[in-house]
C-alpha cells in the first residue's frame, strides 16, 4: 500500500533515528532530523559506547532497504565466547551452530555511515538544534538555544521521539494523565576501556571472539574493531567490597587488573591510563506506555524501551522496531491511527521481554558461564536441539539469530529452564549427560 | 537532642506540607510554605477529592503536637462496614476490636483547619506562587509566573518536596542519573459524588459506616460528612463493558445507578447530575528513590511514595513519614544528612508495602467483600484472633490500628493468606469453622 507524503520530524540522529529516516524517506515522505549535538561525523568520539553486537533482527531491518552488505563491510563477524575464567586455560564457546554469529561493530562508525545513507536519500539534518518542547495533538515542536529562552516552532504531520532513553519527547507525553513510565536503576555500572592493536594492526586477542573475563559479581568484556584495537568494557558495581568507588588512585587501579584479569597485564598501564579517563556510566531500563498518540507521534528504540545491554538487543530491538513500523505502514497506507496503535500493542510485550532476559543476563554472563554445572546444561540442551532442532531451539540463538517475537522466547526460556532443572537432577548427570535415557526423559518433559 | 534553627522552604500547602510546618516551627526552625494553588481557605472545594480515613497512624503523628483532640472534633468514627450487597439484605462487619474505628473527614476542612493552626505557630504561607526549579545542592527554590518566564530566586538551609504525587520538587531529584521512579496507573478511574442530607440535617444512611456497594470490576462508597451529607465515590473502569466510557448522556447514567445501585434510587437525581459535573479522575502509584538529597532536600508524603486510595493510607503514611522524621531529628538533631539517610533507608520498605496493600485492596474491596467464602474466613480470623490476641492480629487491623511497620503487616499478611488457604480446604469448614480442630490446626500451622 502507498502513502500519502508526509511532513515527519524525527527527534534524534542515533541509529534509530538516522535508520527511520531512510526508511521513511523512501516512502516518499519528506523527512527533517533534529539532534541537540552536533554532527557525529564531524567530532571524536566520546567513548561512552559500547561497541554494538549486531545480530539477524539488526540485519534484516538494514536488508529490508539494501544496506546489509555496505554495513557489513564496518562489522566483524563473533561466532563464540572466549571465556577467561580464574585458574583455567581460554576456552570457547559457540553462539550457535555453523555460520551462526553476532557481528562486533562501533556504534560511532555504524552512526556516521547511517547519516552519510540517510542524506543520501534527501533526508535533512539539523545538529545542534534542541527541541524542547512537543506539542502533541499538533505535532509541533519547539527548539532553541535553552530551555528559557526564545524557541522556533515547526509544523509538522508526525513527529517520531528517536531521542533514546531520556527522550524529551516522552518527557512530554508523561505529564499527561495515565501514562506508565519507570526508570530503574541497576547498582552495576561501566567504563569503556580500550586494548589497542599490535604494531601490524594485528589483533591482540582472538578476533571472531567475544571475549569475557566473568568474575561473579563483576565482569569485563572485550569486542574487536576493524583497526585491530578492542572495544573494552568493565561492568562492576557502585559501591560495595569490590566496586568503582573502591579504586580511586592509579595503584589501586594496577592491581585491580593485575588481581583479576592477569592475562591482560601487558595492556595495564593503557588500561590504567582509561580508567581515570573515561566516566564511570550507570545503566538503566526504562519501560513506558503508551508509545504513541493519537496519529501524531510514536516513540521508537530506546525512547521507548531502553534495556541494560547485557544480551546485546538494544539496537536490535530498535531497528525491529522500524521494520514493523514499515510493515504495518505497507498494510495500512494512511491509516496512521492503526498503525501506530497496531505498533505499540504488538511490541510493547516484547520490549518487556527483551528488557527482562537483558536484565537476567547479567547474572548469566558474569557469573554462571563460570560454573562447570552451567556449562555442562548448555553442553546438553545444544547436544538435544542437534538432534532435536524441530523441538529446541536454546533461547539465546532464538533471541539472537531468529526473529520470533521476543516475548516467545522469553516464556519457551522459561519453559526450558524448568526442564533442564529437572535434567541436572538426574544422579550422575555428568556421565550419563548424552544418554538415550535423557534424551527421552527430555522428550517426555516437553509434552 | 536540640537543633540549630534553620532556614527551610515546604514545597506544597497540602495535608502534608503544613503538618510537617507545624512540626518544624515547634522544634525552633523559620519555614516558609510555598504553594502553586491559592489559600485553600478561601476557594470553594473543587470536588475532586475523596473523604480521608484517618486511622492510627495518623492520630499519633496529630497526638504527638497536640492537636489530635481538635482535629477529632472535625471528624466522624466508623467502626464498620456498611455492605450493600446485591440480593442481600444490608449487613455489617466491624472493622476492629471495641473503640476501634477509622474516621472519616473531609480533606478541604481538614487541610483548612492544619493551614490555620501552622500560621497560629509562626508558618509563613506564600499561596499563588509556583516553584518551578529547585536547586539541590544549593537548597535554592526557583518562582515565578509561567515556566519560561521570569524567576525569582530564594536561599534556605533545606527544601522539603510536600507537593504530591506530580511533585516539582522530585520531577527536578528525576533528572539525575541513579534516581529510580515509576508511575503506574491503573485501569479504574473516579467519580465523587454526593449524598445530600435529610432537610432536618440528619444522615441518609447509618453515620457511623463506611458504606460499600461492592459489584466486582466497579464500586461505589460513601463515607459521612459533618453536615449530614455523603461524599461518595464511584470507582469503575475507564472502558469497557461497564465503564465510564460507556456512560455519556442522563438516560444511560440514570439507567446504570438504578440498576446496580437499587437502594439509592430516592439520589438518582443528584447523583446524576454529579455525574457529569464532576472530573473523571486517575488513580496512580508513584514510587521512586532516593527521596532526600544530601543534607539538602526531601520528600515527603505522595511526593514521595504515592498509592491507589483503597487502603484508606495515602494520608496516614504521609503523617507517618513526619513523625518519623521528627523522631530522628530528636535522636540525631543537626546531623541532617543521618536524619535523611536513616529516614529513606527506613521509610522506602514500608512505602512500598502499603503501595502493594492498597492496590491489592481493590479487589477485596470490589469483589471478594460480596463472597461468601471469604467473609467466612474473615469470620475465622477474627475467631482466631479474639481467642489467641497475642498470635494473630489480622492484616487490616495492622495496618489500621496498629503503628507496626508496613512491610512487618505485608508479610505477615501472606503467611496468614497460606494458612487460611488450608483452613478453607477443611471439608465442611462452613460448620467446623469454630471447632478445637480448626484450632489446633492453625495453631500448628503458625509454628
Amino acid at each position: 500500500m502507498t502513502q500519502t507524503p508526509k511532513k515527519i520530524a524525527i527527534v534524534g540522529s542515533g541509529l534509530v533515528g538516522s535508520l527511520l529516516a531512510i526508511y521513511l524517506q523512501k516512502r516518499g515522505h519528506s523527512i527533517t532530523v533534529f539532534d541537540r549535538r552536533p554532527d557525529i561525523r564531524t567530532i571524536k568520539f566520546s567513548g561512552r559506547s559500547i561497541n554494538l553486537a549486531m545480530s539477524d533482527r539488526g540485519w534484516r531491518a538494514l536488508s529490508q532497504i539494501q544496506i546489509e552488505k555496505e554495513v557489513k563491510k564496518l562489522a566483524i563477524p563473533l561466532d563464540k565466547r572466549a571465556m577467561h575464567v580464574v585458574g583455567k586455560p581460554l576456552y570457547f564457546q559457540k553462539y550457535g551452530k555453523e555460520g551462526e554469529a553476532i557481528w562486533s561493530i562501533s556504534r560511532g562508525v555504524l552512526n556516521r555511515k547511517m547519516i552519510d545513507l540517510a542524506e543520501g536519500t534527501g533526508v535533512e539534518f539539523r545538529f545542534e538544534e534542541k527541541v524542547w518542547d512537543v506539542d502533541l495533538p499538533q505535532a509541533k515542536i519547539y527548539t532553541g538555544e535553552t530551555e528559557k529562552g526564545e524557541w522556533k516552532a515547526y509544523d509538522f504531520d508526525i513527529v517520531f521521539g528517536c531521542d533514546g532513553a531520556f527522550s524529551r519527547v516522552r518527557h512530554k507525553m508523561q505529564r499527561r494523565s495515565r501514562f506508565d513510565y519507570s526508570q530503574d536503576f541497576i547498582d552495576v555500572g561501566y567504563k569503556e576501556l580500550t586494548i589497542p592493536a599490535n604494531e601490524d594492526g594485528s589483533h591482540k586477542l582472538d578476533k571472531n571472539s567475544f571475549h569475557i573475563w566473568p568474575r561473579g559479581r563483576f565482569m569485563f568484556i572485550a569486542m574487536p574493531n576493524l583497526d585491530g584495537s578492542f572495544t573494552c568494557t568493565l561492568f562492576m558495581p557502585f559501591e560495595g567490597e569490590i566496586s568503582f568507588e573502591k579504586i580511586t588512585t592509579k595503584k589501586e587501579a594496577e592491581k585491580f587488573f593485575k588481581t583479576h584479569f592477569p592475562n591482560v597485564q601487558k595492556e595495564i598501564e593503557n588500561l590504567t591510563t582509561d580508567f581515570f579517563a573515561n566516566p564511570t556510566s550507570a545503566l538503566v531500563t526504562m519501560k513506558c506506555y503508551p508509545w504513541t498518540y493519537w496519529d501524531k507521534v510514536a516513540l521508537v528504540g530506546d525512547a521507548a524501551h531502553a534495556v541494560v545491554p547485557f544480551y546485546g538487543q538494544g539496537m536490535n530491538a530498535g531497528f525491529e522496531d522500524i521494520y514493523f513500523l514499515d510493515q504495518l505502514m505497507g498494510q495500512y497506507g494512511d491509516d496512521w491511527e492503526t498503525i501506530f496503535r497496531t505498533y505499540q500493542e504488538q511490541r510493547k510485550p516484547n520490549a518487556d521481554a527483551i528488557a527482562e532476559l537483558s536484565y537476567r543476563n547479567f547474572m548469566e554472563m558474569s557469573s554462571k558461564t563460570a560454573d562447570p554445572g552451567f556449562l555442562l546444561q548448555k553442553k546438553i540442551e545444544k547436544w538435544f536441539a542437534e538432534k532435536h532442532p524441530d523441538k529446541w531451539i536454546p533461547a539465546y540463538s532464538r533471541v539472537t539469530f531468529s526473529n520470533k517475537p521476543y516475548a516467545e522466547a522469553l516464556a519457551i526460556g522459561d519453559a526450558q529452564e524448568e526442564i533442564m532443572k529437572e535434567v541436572m537432577e538426574v544422579p550422575d548427570i555428568e556421565e550419563r549427560w548424552d544418554s538415550p535415557e535423557v534424551e527421552q526423559m527430555i522428550l517426555d518433559l516437553l509434552q
